[in-house]
């Protein structure tokens, strides 16, 4: 959506210094806070919103609002970022306080030409060397994952910090669960697990132990700030971005970073098919305080010329280790495409959808072998748990139609999904299991059902669903009411579709867009679980629209700029932000100001609810008792 | 959204005699046809979509899809249609033969200064002269309504009209069902209510005579071509526009109205609050081919200087009539807004949102009475019969925030809409019953339940739900999530919300991205409920897609200049609309075309579905028994 001044990438890549000050710029009245932790020098970031005093009487409500922050130093004005320059590692002392990693000479051996000489990147002409850094692997004999620690007991300052994190707005919102509406929340329904009222760093560690939630973080990726992906926890959502061969730079890419975890990306993809593939990606971990997912066999494919029966064992192995020292924190690895789950395809509207899985049946059916995905998993496995790669069981013969959805050929695959997801947590691999696509609504909570069946519960991850195939260009929307649901359902990471998806590569715009529309699916899903405090924003937000405070209504929403010009566009007058009605209905009808009168009536006249049951409502009072009462 | 050249009213309003062109260019290859009834002359339109020539083997398809189409004659170039002179009155024969209606000398007392002197409108300086027309009434005795005829046995032309106009595509897709995966279509969840094979004028008469469905439909407006909302029809849309006191002029209400209908809206709602509400009323209903509802408590604010106090029956009641005898097709009556129910608004977060509820909720405890709109109901009936307009129950006390959904207010006065819609149906009054506005989804199928027991399965009509609040400029994302669901659990007609919601009035751009978003919600609920047939046009488009037919893929989609402008940012040659790839991936990564190189490879080797059970798939047959046959 161009509701703003319509940005290119090298409006964020020539900021220099003034990024920081830039990207602040577009949520007004926010700034960078930090809650510490209990492990020395741990602090977990937070965006204070600041609100004018609330007009409620009889109240004494905060001034400030935390919003999760996704964005890392890059809002921190105090923080010297700089395109190019990377993050502070802030997990390299927690890493190495450990004691169970060695740095060595990494392999690199590929098409990539990066070479990693010395322990911490260097930089050439001011700017970071890709070339120049060391990576980190386990010791022989040595666990490393976040699942390898929490079977043992063991709660990683990794883990405290994704609890701190999670428990945003809690407990502020349980002390004063019943002090008047904006503390209100509605019971959730959260189909059969339950969200605790604190996330405790011990609840974490369980859920990572039991494989129901993981914490991607690759030990090559020291820049990360720690997130949850389980569907105990808020649900998370992931941008994809990349080049391919038709389009984009390197730069672009990291312009289209920085802007998704902006606007609220949790996760971020780099799905780069074309030229530079190392290069680029080397850029994104060192410049990224989100995990970084990645699908190695686009890289593997291009070390081929692109020709998928080329693809090896070998070559793909040595691109895995290659994408895990450079500091990947998740791979999506399309092991469950199978040889005999490809006829299953022939008859579908839309055979093949994803790219992994075509590449993959294509070679299985031109070598008349299995997929060597499927065949080395453990060999891939003994690699993750080197470098605590998670693994994103990659859904190959997803549906991309809705024609297709839920066929054969999806559901066998998700069958040997589940399979290879208990050998995966043998080797304390973290696991999370992606799906699909397109599905039409009354088919999405089969999909959960049958994911959290035959996965164990391992953490589901899916595009979208879109829930019709009839509006490219607005599929954002399309699959933002499918995300909701699933969302909902339990599925703990919702990818992102930008209104670009089936038509061309999203630019800055669709970026921006594709994650807003996911923001709003994932919180929606945070509503319905009745994840604890979740509806504090919500109320937030309403009450400043209640009390016609518009500065605070548009700095508490997802997109302050865009909700200004929206209501600037007819009212741009300053004294139009104390009015008591917008250009939408006019003051004489503005039924917020009406109410207003309606309010200060019944309370000179003392009326209180309870007048409503003596005045004729006594033989409704016995209807009400059956309904559920709807306030926690 | 701003993805076509940005429009101004001024270019649909001075197109004159080129407006059909014009209109019609945002539609490539679409022409508009018309299936002809029984009923002497009575023909329905569609927008006939022409597609290039499918690829897929062994099959005889169609080469054409059918669109629903609410535009009327502005997208037919063989009729003269220019703004100001109003459209042909196709239901006046139909009224006519019914011999059951009289002209009369309206009475247009209020401020609306409009006087009606002869039958046909007349024309002043070549355009149309609101003030020349004269009205229709039932003649003494005589039932006028839909539901009037429908319980009797009679089946109306308006009834045919819809009957053939819900058909559209079924009776291919009947036939060809099985004839591959273009007729597959998934089994519904309809919640309890079944949608027959074929809609028939007869099936059409028993859901108006049972009140499950209405055809709005004034005998005072026959330009309006008829279309029905009801849970056993396709899910409707409607758009809202209108001015206020501080923004939007009678030309701009035009061509929102215009714009609406082009992108889909099923029916329009003329909301405006400003000046010059009848002549801006008389304007839309002369230029309208689909219903207009509008909210006659506005109109009557507006006569007693915008003081909610001053407001009396009588002044109400001769605005239903004048309203009423210009031809607005339904009325939204706050009748359920009852003096004991304020009290329960007190402890909310926001009170009460509703305009027309605010209003009432004034008048209420500034006299002590009960609202007028109920104790004058019976009444209100009377003026309704005479003319068929419909009545939509407000939601005067809907929830204006996620804290508030599914509270005592909103929930008591869901149960008198119950009570009021058996008196309006004593009346043979057509009768829909509004509902919210902000629910979580948890909460959403509640409502549609308690709807349906409590309102007798009259069909729901609700406005949006947001799923929730904290995304002001994005609410058409946040709403169309809680549409499409509420669509599905059964709602009858959605409510569009644009980005300016909460914000300002909508433009030209707003409504569009509105309109579409409702568009994906209702037919994503279509999808959901099995509506048969409904899926054709996602199968359509689908396969359109895989074949790489781009033009097609356009063509079919609802918004074709979006989706063409998004592909050709990147691939603007000509030839690319042939190329077997886009911008996303690029050729090497493109999964559709590798697909293509796997089916022939299949094909070449004879392998069908079969061989996947033979190659170790038999372990796994006995599961996919357990899951339910996707494919009807």
């Amino acid at each position: 959506m161009q509701n703003h001044p319509h940005l290119t990438y090298l409006d964020i890549v020539s900021k220099g210094k003034e990024l920081n000050s830039f990207l602040l710029s577009f949520f007004p009245n926010s700034k960078k806070i930090y809650v510490k932790g209990n492990y020395p020098g741990l602090k977990v970031p937070f965006r204070e919103i600041k609100v004018s005093k609330n007009e409620r009487e009889g109240s004494t409500l905060p001034s400030f609002f935390y919003a999760y922050d996704t964005s890392g130093s890059y809002t921190d004005p105090s923080e010297g970022v700089e395109i190019g320059k990377g993050l502070f590692p802030l997990r390299a002392e927690w890493i190495k306080q450990r004691a169970d990693t060695e740095f060595y000479e990494g392999r690199f051996k590929g098409n990539g030409q990066i070479a990693a000489k010395q322990k911490e990147p260097a930089f050439k002409n001011g700017y970071l060397d890709p070339s120049s850094r060391m990576p980190l692997r386990a010791k022989k004999g040595k666990g490393v994952s976040q699942m390898y620690y929490a079977k043992r007991g063991i709660i990683t300052p990794e883990m405290e910090f994704v609890a701190i994190r999670e428990n945003l707005g809690r407990k502020d919102f349980s002390l004063r669960q019943g002090q008047g509406p904006l503390y209100r929340q509605h019971t959730g329904q959260a189909w059969g697990t339950s969200i605790p009222e604190e996330i405790t760093p011990e609840f974490v560690r369980k859920e990572v132990a039991a494989g129901r939630a993981i914490i991607p973080s690759n030990i090559n990726h020291p820049e990360l700030e720690p997130m949850i992906i389980g569907r105990n926890f808020r649900v998370k959502i992931n941008a994809n971005i990349g080049n391919s061969a038709i389009s984009s730079s390197m730069s672009e890419e990291v312009a289209k970073l920085l802007w998704a975890i902006l606007w609220g990306a949790d996760t971020v993809m780099d799905l780069s098919t074309g030229k530079n593939i190392p290069q680029i990606r080397e850029l994104i971990i060192r410049s990224s305080p989100v995990p970084i997912g990645t699908v190695p066999i686009y890289e593997a494919l291009e070390k081929v010329g692109g020709v998928p029966e080329e693809l090896s064992w070998e070559i793909y192995r040595d691109t895995l280790i290659e994408q895990a020292e450079q500091g990947v924190d998740y791979f999506t690895i399309h092991a469950g495409v199978l040889l005999r789950y490809i006829p299953y395809t022939i008859n579908r509207l839309c055979g093949i959808v994803s790219r992994g899985g075509s590449i993959m049946a294509k070679w299985c059916l031109a070598h008349h072998q299995e997929n060597f995905l499927y065949t080395h998993f453990d060999e891939i496995c003994e690699i993750l748990k080197t470098y605590d790669v998670s693994v994103s069981l990659g859904d190959g013969l997803r549906p991309g139609a809705i024609a297709d959805a839920n066929d054969k050929a999806q559901l066998s695959e998700l069958f040997t999904l589940g399979e290879l997801t208990k050998k995966a947590w043998d080797h304390d691999v973290q696991v999370m299991i992606e799906g699909p696509g397109h599905i039409p609504m009354q088919l999405i909570k089969e999909n959960m059902d049958l994911e959290l069946k035959h996965c164990f519960e391992a953490p589901f991850y899916t595009l979208g669903p879109l829930t019709t195939d009839i509006a490219p260009g607005y599929d954002h929307i399309t699959s933002a009411i499918g995300a909701a649901m699933i969302g909902w359902f339990g599925c703990s990471m919702l990818c992102y579709v930008t209104p670009k998806e089936h038509l061309g590569l999203p630019n800055l715009d669709d970026v921006k867009t594709g994650v807003i529309a996911y923001k709003i699916a994932a919180h929606a899903a945070d509503l319905a679980k009745g994840f604890p405090g979740a509806q504090l924003h919500d109320n937030f937000l309403s009450d400043a629209r209640f009390q016609f405070r518009w500065e605070d209504q548009f700095n508490l929403s997802l997109d302050p700029l865009t909700a200004r010009q929206f209501h600037d566009e007819n009212l741009p007058q300053p004294a139009a932000k104390n009015a008591h009605f917008c250009s939408m209905c006019g003051p004489k009808f503005c039924s917020m100001k009406i109410t207003e009168e309606v309010l200060s009536y019944a309370k000179k006249n003392n009326l209180t609810p309870e007048d409503a049951l003596e005045e004729g409502m006594k033989e409704k009072a016995e209807e009400f008792k059956k309904i559920k009462n709807i306030y926690i």
